[in-house]
């Protein structure tokens, strides 16, 4: 079932560590079939050395379990949300890669410093408000995926034009067209996030690139018009 | 004698260098076995690449050492403290990681700035308070482990809740169910050390994670209602 | 057709992840032959994993491409109009190296703190400025060409002394007497820019170097009388 | 002609790399025989990679070449000089890594906030003057030699207890028993700069160790009262 899908999610997961994101299993990613509606996730508590592409479990969007004898990540619930607020994403990843979860703790968007970050980003990453208790005590991973697609929402900012968040007091989810490129993003992210902390150490009143430098990267990448690349090439 | 003891340890020893948290020989753990009152200590000032399980010491918990050629690690009167008054536990961990060591050397406790603190520490890490001239005279590495427990004692800390602790111009322990898990703590603890630095370098008036937020995280590792992980994992 | 620079370039460009200084793509080496005026320059957006010496793509002094099947790097522009106007220079290197953007992000020029700096920049390095939206409109990379020779010029840096550049809001350029001496310099850059950044943390009001120890250190590397390394090496 | 020491020699420059001191050729180790009184040095501008204990020079503490086809390290003078100050010691480093640079060109000391810098260094590490422009016209390298010498005497430090000094504007040298030991130093140094740039970050306010620890943890490692390690190890 889904075994392609589940190679990419875990070949996918497997870059987590390769990349230096992970800290022992602190860290998941999954990859959704948009034609069954059908997503495949990283266990719960499963070691990055010990996963096996059949340890995936598939999940449904209404959050049955499909397939799999594992519990599926703890923060599945989450994961489910974003696929049903943003229809567009294939793939989602969670991390506690330091440098996005300092930013993370310290309740901040991180700023568009330069071209790095607009490359990949179109404006500000936003940090999502800390949960009620209500909103924890109803469902704290649910609850989680609801702040962030309020915080796009509220901001009006397209969640493929930016794909990640900052939950306060959490830590970074990012997303993407595939499980794959969910990865990169949280990748991009990272150094974003530690290029940001360095440019204030250098300047603790840096300004954020001008909007036409910003916007000038971001459609050179992206867009109709983009030229970044081979064609053919995503 | 306590041969599979002798090899827990010895792995756990071994965990320290890999995971880059040492320098040199900067570093030691034990285990004890409760049953006997013995535990297992890494030999002093032996380098990690020349480390043997058949090098480690096997002390009893007045401090006579039982079996063994070379002198025990010169801070097995801390651990052996740490032993007696705190029974629930099975492993002991200390070492020099530099984010630990500065909150240590800069004398604060390291705050629960997030979730990554909040799945295994239940509220701030403790900073010990630095030794006098007459408990470093009486004996200094048993009055770092009073120290310690003195720490834990005048703040009510559980232990068990709160595995981590860095003493004043020196740096950490850690401790755990057994070494290995004492290592883990050792591994997460500079980790949040990392993160909290960062943090306030971020945002220098950072607030520390709610406590509803703290609870949550921490409730949903540990305790009877924990649902992080597998069935049976630990 | 230029098989040799080709080699050359490729090994440029393979010791860029080497020496940690590119995420993904991010970053490009080219090289040039004085006396066909043509230079080989990496193909945009291929990764350091799957380049090999025969997707280089050789483009003339014009900006038309002589040879290659793929596109060359987006920022084959800036390369070219670098090219032109420093004649002595025969490789540039354009990397996102976190450190050095931090400066580029910050506005500021590299203040020379110390030896490591002079040994390689006689003076600071400089911090060229924003391109505005008709310079962006009117060719953004061909621009930032234009606004690195305007900095050197009205400063009257003399860019063999000072083989570096950092773009406001963006990041380095560095360039050499071949791509590998560019590539050097990227390291040496990165790891000057970090030192930098550390030097303000330990004291916000460092000054730079005595000018008559940046001199010394210079000279004894470059020039006449330089007495660093063996006689007929560079 | 001193083979037994040019592969002690040799094998300690070897391990500048392995433990991430240097950057190309930027750093230099040498050990004496006390007894002929000549020295073993890195000859200048050789990389790591391509460094054969052949291609040692032999250097007399007249600064005659004794033996070697190649230039010795452009810092020979420097480690002549502190071999005839310092009769006690038997091997110099000289690096440029990046946290005992950053204090160098901060020109501060470097504070002795805890007890891993306490266990191997008596007090502070002495940053020592920048030259005047005389001493650096009458011979820069034995000028460095001669400002690090009297650094140690104005302060009255012993530079066995103290075997490290921070030169402003430039960087740090270590020496110690032999050239295996002036490395080891090196490597502390270098982690010691480091907890203490964090630790300033962590409070700006930080206090230097109590005298009362800094003394018992040096003591504990030197000394005849020494309890640390095994008898007979070093």
């Amino acid at each position: 079932m889904l075994e392609k899908l589940k190679q990419e999610v875990y070949q996918a997961n497997m870059e987590l560590p390769k990349r230096n994101l992970v800290t022992y299993t602190w860290g998941n990613v999954s990859g959704i079939d948009r034609e069954s509606g059908l997503f495949v996730i990283k266990p719960s508590g499963v070691s990055y050395e010990d996963l096996k592409p059949e340890d995936l479990v598939v999940v449904d969007l209404d959050g049955n379990v499909v397939e799999g004898d594992l519990n599926p990540s703890s923060d599945t619930e989450t994961h489910r949300l974003l696929y049903k607020a943003f229809p567009e994403i294939g793939g989602v990843v969670h991390t506690h890669s330091p440098y996005a979860v300092a930013w993370a703790q310290a309740g901040r968007d991180i700023p568009a410093y330069g071209t790095t970050h607009a490359d990949y980003f179109h404006g500000p990453i936003p940090c999502a408000r800390d949960l009620t208790q209500e909103e924890i005590d109803s469902g704290y991973e649910a609850s989680t995926g609801e702040v962030i697609i309020e915080a796009f929402e509220e901001r009006n900012i397209n969640p493929v034009h930016v794909p990640a968040v900052i939950c306060h007091s959490h830590g970074p989810f990012t997303w993407g067209k595939d499980a794959a490129q969910a990865v990169y993003h949280a990748v991009v992210l990272e150094e974003v996030a530690k290029m940001a902390i360095l440019t204030e150490q250098v300047n603790p009143r840096a300004a954020q690139a001008p909007v036409r430098i910003q916007e000038k990267h971001f459609l050179r990448k992206h867009g109709p018009n983009a030229y970044y690349g081979q064609k053919g090439a995503n």
